[in-house]
């Protein structure tokens, strides 16, 4: 039988659910492939720890060179995580004439377009299922079934930390930092939750989804990024009252027409912040720490993915399932059946300051007449139209009075450029909250 | 450029669809596969009959076997339905070592088992992202995302015609005569619109999906089908005032432990009918015409795929899909990449009797003391356990009192037992109601 040598680098938590998924299935995998998939070695930074799954000792290195070098490997899997050695190795790989499965979204993120460039030259694959909301297929989606659509909108929850957060904060009324640190707890967060909280993790994720989605060329630097850590019990309180859930989301989205841009392409927003979505949609139903990606699409529309973002498991399975096809088109003679993401950019990313959505404004002014009015005035000679409006009777007459606008659609600069007067007015006693509304 | 000849039999919206799509991506799907789709002939009943998508007339024809004929074409594309006939159709296609793409749910769910076997004899590829669901890339996701996972449940809302008409009922509280006009009014319905709401449509989808997440054989008849026509606003109150909404799902389910079938295979449960599932969930949030699958797999625990299920554009973007894989490995001479499903079936099926869920029971009863204190025993007697119950007060003392139980899991046998126990009781003034709860 036809053996494919495989090699694994990094060999944490979904290194090991690889391999003892590879092991469980092995016959089952023979026979649908007829061809065995065989770990040839494993390079990992101390052979010496206990590890959950065991493997023998031969197979294990510390030089992730010894991959390489090894002719019989033909696919290596890159799972060491972070950016400058993964590269080296995974250029090492695809140099050699090697395919390469990575589950490594920053990686992706920053260097994506070298690494596809260097696959493209020496006609090899590069699979990346594992590297976005490991339990849901929605690479494979964009980059197979949706090949014939258009797809104009792609709105996700794509971390499932930040959502395991969000939504203990909705349905327990608590502040941020004890659900954070019972998600560290829990083992939801890491000690070090900065990239997750800051949205920093969600927006490379949009980078790689948006290179599919949209033939976009994006760094997670191009993205507005908004974390998580500003968000208060307040605002899920008003946002309930508006009839909104609270959910970190990850959106791209071709621009209206008229948004195109200058070589005649269109446009896309590109963003990662909080939002409020309504009560009853199917992304306010995301709980815990599941990930989701709604599509919208010019042939099917809308539709969803949902599923598991992260754990040894959905991960390793979805680095499996990219094994095997790679496998298929091995053992086929067929690399570079489904094409990688384009080399020039199809589409050109709008300004921040041109963003156009729906926000809720909320403002603390001191309780004299006129305030509302003022409001209202400097909102309208921005062209910002109001939605709703909703004012708190307060017990305390001393204590701000807090107002809640809800625009319609308006111009990120022109809603900026409101709360930056408004804030500047002596009657305003703390700074304007702003929280983007997105209909999904 | 390589070109890779078509033939498509059936030439209605579908048909149509396709051939837009074809068309409107021409040079997208050239560049990405480096050869050419080519329609070289369309059969259909009537050539002379106005279209939506204008073809030259010269490709028409009404003898489909001008499509086997045909050396040039390659791949033949079933949009006729029925089944006598796209037997014959896709049979001769595969005989002559054409591929074959099709939409057609009934065939596959009536004669998969032969199309499949001439398609392995003659190393073709039968593609059939469009029969089930087509705006849900479900076939695709069971046979190539999760070939490495194994499944242990399915549970769906795939028939988009009784969906409409539950979620209408749902929150117009109307009964199902109004709705069902106003579904065939707008289209949602056919004129004659028992296959949908008899779950017969449902149960031929769940024989095709549950032989790629099993490996089941099942006909049509061998699930447990009950429609729709008997459920009653009055159901609906019911079921929200125990948190619960109502939907037709599709289910198949991988037995417990214990339940293994004579040849040590698992058994499953596969059944189409009315269930109620937590307000909250998942699945209550798909309304209107839209479908969703729920998986629970072993790796990837739960996941779901949610699109539309039906429509010109939606079905025809997943015959195109196919179209362009099959395309991909034909230019790349890899016929049979993804396996069919499996020859020998790997599960067995569990006799209806022996399903086990929760159960929703509602008595109408006299009025008299003691009614309660049996329906009880009856239940206690055949290990019926009882999760909770509830009595409304009534203002006529000579109307049937509601007495309604809802059940912990039980099994069907010993539910349908008690009910015709309690129901050939003189207090007992109406048949019971019986409806099943799923947690999904």
């Amino acid at each position: 039988m036809r053996e494919v040598g495989i090699g694994i680098a990094g060999f944490g938590t979904v290194g090991g659910g690889v391999v003892s998924i590879l092991r469980k299935h092995a016959g089952d995998i023979e026979a649908r492939l007829g061809a065995r998939i065989v770990v040839r070695k494993i390079a990992l930074r101390d052979t010496g720890k206990n590890r959950a799954v065991e493997v023998p000792g031969g197979l294990l290195t510390t030089r992730v060179e010894d991959l390489l070098e090894d002719p019989s490997i033909e696919v290596v899997v890159e799972l060491m995580g972070g950016v400058d050695e993964a590269f080296e190795l995974v250029t090492g790989a695809l140099s050699r004439g090697k395919h390469v499965v990575t589950a490594n979204k920053a990686l992706l993120a920053t260097r994506g377009q070298e690494i596809f460039k260097l696959a493209r030259a020496k006609s090899v694959d590069v699979y990346y299922e594992a590297a976005v909301c490991g339990g849901v297929p929605i690479i494979r989606t964009l980059r197979e079934s949706l090949a014939s659509d258009r797809i104009n909108s792609l709105v996700g929850i794509v971390n499932g930390t930040t959502n395991f957060i969000l939504t203990a904060m909705a349905e327990r009324g608590e502040a941020i930092g004890p659900v954070l640190a019972e998600a560290q707890r829990l083992g939801y967060a890491e000690a070090d939750p900065t990239l997750d909280v800051s949205g920093g993790d969600a927006a490379q994720k949009l980078c790689v989804l948006a290179q599919l989605a949209f033939g976009a060329r994006l760094e997670p630097r191009d993205v507005l990024t908004e974390g998580i850590m500003n968000l208060s019990p307040d605002d899920f309180r008003w946002g309930r009252e508006f009839g909104y859930t609270l959910k970190l989301l990850a959106v791209a989205r071709r621009c209206e027409p008229g948004g195109t841009g200058p070589g005649g392409q269109d446009l896309i927003e590109a963003r990662v912040h909080p939002a409020f979505i309504p009560q009853g949609s199917l992304l306010a139903g995301v709980r815990g720490a599941m990930n989701a990606v709604v599509l919208r699409s010019e042939a099917l529309g809308a539709s969803m993915l949902y599923g598991q973002g992260a754990g040894a498991m959905p991960t390793g399975s979805a680095v499996v399932s990219d094994i095997i096809d790679l496998t298929r088109n091995i053992v086929a003679s067929s690399p570079g059946r489904v094409p990688l993401p384009p080399e020039k950019a199809l589409v050109g990313l709008r300004p921040h300051d041109e963003i156009r959505c729906a926000y809720y404004l909320h403002f603390s002014v001191k309780d004299e007449p006129g305030v509302l009015a003022r409001i209202a005035t400097t909102l309208a000679t921005r062209s910002i139209s109001v939605a709703a409006v909703q004012q708190r009777e307060q017990d305390d007459a001393a204590a701000p009075v807090p107002l809640v606008f809800v625009t319609h659609q308006a111009r990120e600069a022109d809603v900026k450029g409101a709360i930056a007067e408004i804030d500047r007015h002596p009657a305003t006693l703390e700074p304007t909250r702003l929280i983007r509304i997105e209909s999904v």
